[in-house]
């Protein structure tokens, strides 16, 4: 199973492709979509778009996790994530994948086993189980390949769980 | 000049395209994009997306107004509204159109002369200004159809200034 993760930003915007076979987590690529200067919203909106459809394309995407939205003190951010994250699940309608969202806590609880770990903890586990030599482009882009994990982990166990109950 | 305004919204996404030519506003088309039951956010954002790159299209529409976001109490669906707003304003950049986006009290100073009409006025003005015979399929619909005639006769304006502007 192949797994983009997104965290959606309309200056930058992390992404992060995972690959889960036989239990082995694997990364395939994973950086940041920037905005140029001062361009307008809507070019910057496009650019995230085709971006993330080309990536969904060229890694045989199956399914992509994104981080659910909580607005509480800086909404005005909170909008542009917002907008971010709307063309990136329009990426996924059309390349045909599904969206799945995350919660901080349940991407942390997956990737680190607690679900009040700091980022610090998160960027080492994902160096562990990725077994990277380098830390990813940016923190966005390390936040994108926890979702990944998260969304790849989840769905490895619920199809595990699928299993021992259609046996039973 | 033709102008597509849109009340974004992922239930329910307003549009309405007037064109203004020799200072007369005619209504080209107006109406509501709709959710199906209870699909995916995604289908949804992709429904609105396409319709709207249609409409342009169908319609050689030359910009976009739309309607400037504020977040106050009611947060969950104004986030709603901003990933819908993210889709409308990307399929303005795919479609190689302008946004300009404006404040309600800007859009009703436009249509009605004050910037503190309610929408019986607003809805009034823009049936005598389009000589409609019937209302607007939906309020939305209504909400932006005053937004493309704010952009519209706001854009006129803009260029009359300049003619006069160049001229001295």
């Amino acid at each position: 199973m192949r797994v983009i993760g997104v965290d959606p930003g309309i200056t930058r915007c992390g992404y992060g492709i995972v690959e889960v076979r036989s239990g082995i987590s694997r990364h395939l690529a994973s950086g940041t979509i920037r905005a140029e200067g001062d361009e307008a919203i809507e070019r910057s909106l496009y650019r995230i778009c085709v971006s993330l459809e080309r990536l969904i394309e060229a890694h045989d995407v199956d399914a992509m996790a994104i981080e659910r939205l909580f607005v509480n003190r800086n909404t005005r951010s909170a909008l542009g994530v917002a907008q971010a994250m709307g063309v990136a699940m329009l990426a996924a309608a059309e390349t045909g994948i599904g969206v799945t969202q995350y919660t901080p806590s349940e991407v942390k609880a997956a990737v680190t086993g607690t679900g009040t770990a700091d980022k610090a903890q998160v960027g080492f586990m994902i160096k562990a189980i990725l077994r990277l030599d380098v830390e990813p482009d940016s923190p966005d882009a390390s936040d994108a390949l926890a979702l990944a994990l998260a969304h790849a982990h989840g769905a490895k166990l619920r199809s595990l769980e699928e299993r021992i109950v259609s046996r039973t």
